[in-house]
């Protein structure tokens, strides 16, 4: 039985990115951008409008801090899209649009709210200093600058920044595809009437809607008897088709758990069989041509648990992705929390912020095979190893799950 | 122009649920479920063993308390999904697997871990305490109790419980679909060269992103230029095809911004036209036939800003969502922020957890043309309205963005 940390410390080691590909700029979100993005463009390409009002010059208002209206004469109209070719002279003003390109000879455009219009004069009282409004060209970024540097997670300002651009395809980080085996004679269709020792098949249902969340391609590859040729059957089809494999079930101490016995025989590298988790210790982790393997326990509540803590982080470090954990927040037990002295317990809780503050409370039975409780919860608290209780008080680490 | 939480009441106020339907379960996930769920089993549907080892009676490990060893006979196996008709009697043991049925008579389970095996007889020397390793039938819930109330969010916890349930399928809320309206002769496709006045058109890229990362359904009806027909035009088609229309531009005041316009014409409710955001000031929110419509200006970092901070709730609420807002938290200014004292100001930042308190730092610019601060950014600060300053070592609200 190895720790949490050792074994996300193997898992990091393991898991690699899996390769670039030039996609679609609207199939990038989320993803992690494979290439430098520099800008072929000076944006704003031309000094600009940041406002609806008059092109002027700022001098003619001068007089207008001592209490003086001025008139300047209108000549001519520039809307966004449009350009004027001429130049604005003194006692001259420009009506322009946002985002339209300011006039040679202008230095400040002044809010329409700000003034009064009068046929083809405009009367202004403000004092209006120089560059109002005026959003100066090259401002956001100049040709041949460094716009977006590789590694940075695409999310919609960058979608937009990239569009902005006139990148309509970059190269991005290729997602692992997930392939999902569930094991156990156990187990009965979603749609089955229960029979004497059989359960209905919920992991399956668990890990694709965990998958999905995570935003990865997955096939499942159904239910699997306890069965070792069976199941290595099933193991060796999910590494052909998939960067990662997960299974559900079938690494106890039991006598028809034959994940670790497959994975001997088709020479996979084990890393470890045992974590100091609850719920969730017997998992395993393998590697195999640098595919991933994640032998998940078949408890309900473990098998959410550990994909959570263990598959997650190893799919965004395959995405690219730097950060891949899950951040931790100060939590205050709001009561008594009590559970066994050895491994690191994860209690599902439902937390309340109280004024900025974190406070859990208790939801019930912690069992492994309930997701009863789990359906309450919004987050967790981490009880460590060789603890066996928190007291009402006590603050400890936690987080939200599922945000 | 009204107060951010005024603008908030209002559109929570007119987003409704638009109604509920059938669907698969995994399709389920991320929705509001629209009905009570009752149990229709007992689960789990028997006394069940919680690891791999032997189901005994626990009184035979009485004398083990003593330091004495006990010898039981092995008459049968029980694996998972399979069950033992007999009764166990003092003195013998049934090896069992974890999920198995315990067999009658037998009131502990003790792990395979704990004894030693010989043959047909298995060895003991702890003592082991009634129902040890047993999980009860109906533990986790009973037959005709309610499992899952209505209003509850699909986890993937959700799914992998209604999966135990035997659910195949769930009525959920409906969730609205989305149309999007880009405005503005000033836009230029994606691929295409920059031309005097012209700028590429970013904000159509930005609000599909936003729309994905928010799990809706949209069409983008393109882009239409500064022409009060057009525009009507499209955005009666959006009316047509979806429950909430989204325009950016088109909403300052221009000579050439018509959306006002338009929506008076089609007959729809304008209940604001400005709020006091920044960036985002200009946002006209509109509802007709029980339909949202968000005029959102055309600047890059407003159209962002304003989605994020009107139309997300509003896409929740329509969801059938009950917590509609973004958690915010408290930040530590990690050094001066300055800006314009009238509207409330998001100023984007990087925000950095040191120890468990979050500092906030200066990107640069704020300037609503640009993305090129946002996209270093990761979360907001928010400076009220009246205030022009933020002092290093003051705490104010803020959150992450995106995540």
């Amino acid at each position: 039985m190895i720790t949490i940390e050792e074994a996300l410390r193997i898992i990091d080691e393991e898991g690699k990115v899996i390769g670039t590909e030039r996609v679609e700029l609207t199939d990038a979100l989320n993803k992690v951008l494979a290439e430098d993005i520099y800008s072929k463009d000076t944006l704003p390409p031309f000094n600009k409008s940041a406002m609806d009002g008059y092109a002027i010059k700022f001098r003619d208002t001068e007089c207008c801090q001592c209490g003086n209206e001025i008139e300047l004469y209108v000549k001519a109209l520039v809307r966004a899209g449009d350009y004027y070719e001429g130049t604005l002279n003194s006692k001259e003003a420009i009506k322009i649009m946002t985002g339209a390109p300011v006039p040679n000879g202008s230095d400040a455009v002044i809010q329409i709210e700000k003034v009064k219009e009068n046929g083809n004069k405009v009367i202004i009282s403000d004092y209006i200093k120089e560059n109002t409004n005026i959003i100066k060209m090259g401002e956001e970024i100049k040709s041949g600058e460094l716009a977006l540097e590789k590694g940075k997670i695409i999310r919609p300002t960058e979608i937009g920044f990239l569009a902005s651009l006139g990148y309509s395809k970059v190269v991005i980080q290729k997602s692992p595809k997930v392939a999902l085996i569930t094991t156990g004679d156990e187990l009965l269709d979603i749609t089955a009437s229960l029979e004497k020792g059989k359960i209905r098949n919920s992991n399956e249902y668990s890990l694709m809607a965990l998958c999905k969340n995570s935003q990865v391609d997955f096939i499942s590859l159904g239910v699997v008897c306890d069965d070792k040729e069976a199941l290595k059957k099933k193991i060796l089809k999910g590494l052909k088709e998939a960067d990662i494999v997960i299974t559900s079930g079938g690494v106890s101490a039991g006598d028809f758990d034959f994940v670790e016995n497959v994975l001997e025989e088709i020479g996979a590298k084990i890393n470890f069989t045992s974590v100091a988790i609850k719920p969730g210790k017997p998992v395993t982790f393998a590697t195999i041509d640098n595919k991933l393997f994640f032998g998940l326990p078949g408890n309900p509540l473990s098998v959410i648990t550990t994909f959570e803590e263990f598959v997650k982080p190893a799919i965004k470090k395959m995405k690219g992705y730097k950060e891949v954990y899950e951040e931790k927040m100060l939590v205050t037990a709001g009561n008594d929390f009590k559970a066994k002295k050895d491994r690191r317990k994860f209690i599902y809780v439902n937390i309340i912020n109280k004024g900025g503050k974190y406070y859990a409370y208790d939801l019930g039975s912690q069992c492994s095979n309930h997701l009863m409780t789990m359906s309450k919860a919004n987050g967790i608290i981490i009880m460590p190893e060789g603890v066996n209780k928190i007291t009402k008080g006590e603050v400890v680490n936690g987080r939200f799950i599922f945000k």
